[in-house]
């Protein structure tokens, strides 16, 4: 890819840029071990994660309208805590406890490598998170975003070709523009499939040990690279 | 104002953030000077934007669909152009010309002034002005943006409830949770209407010398201050 044609960076955010896995972890662990329960809050997390593209789905499929993952993690937290046999909550603590994801943490090359890259180019998550949640998460992690695009500035989830197309939209930017970067390869194909660049940052732990997804490229990426800092040389920043 | 108790800084942008009148008089000389035409460039930048509220209008009235700013810009270009006698130009060039509005220079307070207020709030425009323009803004100005809402995000041109409703909705919060800063009362009256919180900042050049509009407080803001430096201090930053 000639970095010149390119004018901004879309990213794709959990997993990618900030590391959920843990986050979530220590998050359950901070909230839950006070009161006097003990998990694997690591499998914990990975059960609250495993029901978000289903609830998603919901959505990309016409069953329900429209709703900001917020609303649709909070459902999602209702659905783990049953599973893990954990005692009900008031409104105000699954609020508290909701906001989890509002405090993830970035991967550790992710800020300087954004930091580096926005020299350069327009950056802005394209995120199926809420605008509000990627705003916190911004703050939280020191992500120097230009602006938040994604799933709810859409109004569709990724996958859906709207959810890229609606996003850079925005930007006022023809699609071979914009590059997607994503630690996922299904994320990619999808903006692929509708015009975009692609840049393809491996996460090999977003899962955890066991991982077996998402080791390696699986298409014709622009890009590879295996962090944010080798990602901004490999685009000239 | 009890400063904890509101979250996020909603900023109009054109003549608060802002000085679009000689940024605009110095892009036209630029853009003229060189092909041998002399004006009075701080009158047709007056002139420019004196076509920016007709324009918007027949999007509030509901005679045309939304439009990005940026094309009534344009369109109130051409008309410019007219009225002060001035040679045809290509597409190119009124593209490029167009362009001018998104290299306008922040009053000499609003960077420093934003950059302490972003410690403790989350601050968005809330401008007329489309995303990509904004975007651009402050990335020549260095605004500290988390995100960028207004008009484009809302779908509505402010002064209309729904640019303000439509843009809080992002932030998830409730609209005393978050402030309105402009200088202009028009702007403040109709934020405060929808329940926002008010700060007046008068921008006494905006217009030029001879302004009579907007010098001082109209109404019952929450909070007037001299600059953004001022604003600042007075949210506790």
């Amino acid at each position: 890819v000639s970095p010149p044609e390119v004018e901004a960076l879309l990213f794709d955010v959990f997993g990618t840029v900030v590391d959920w896995r843990t986050s979530i972890a220590r998050e359950l662990e901070a909230f839950w071990a006070p009161r006097g329960i003990e998990r694997d809050w690591d499998a914990m997390a990975r059960a609250w994660r495993s029901r978000y593209q289903p609830a998603m789905e919901a959505v990309r499929t016409g069953r329900r309208p429209f709703a900001k993952l917020d609303l649709l993690h909070r459902e999602n937290l209702l659905g783990m805590l049953e599973e893990f046999g954990l005692p009900g909550l008031a409104e105000a603590e699954l609020d508290e406890l909701n906001r989890a994801w509002h405090r993830l943490d970035p991967w550790p090359d992710s800020a300087p490598g954004l930091t580096r890259l926005r020299r350069r180019y327009i950056l802005a998550p394209c995120s199926n998170g809420n605008v509000r949640l990627m705003v916190d998460v911004a703050r939280h992690g020191g992500l120097p975003w230009d602006t938040v695009l994604g799933a709810e500035a859409a109004g569709a989830y990724k996958p859906q070709p709207q959810a890229y197309l609606g996003s850079i939209a925005f930007l006022d930017l023809p699609a071979g523009a914009c590059m997607m970067v994503a630690a996922h390869n299904g994320d990619l194909a999808a903006a692929r499939a509708v015009g975009l660049r692609t840049a393809f940052v491996p996460r090999p732990h977003e899962h955890g040990p066991g991982q077996t997804k998402d080791l390696a490229p699986e298409g014709p990426w622009d890009v590879v690279a295996p962090d944010f800092e080798a990602l901004a040389t490999a685009l000239g920043c």
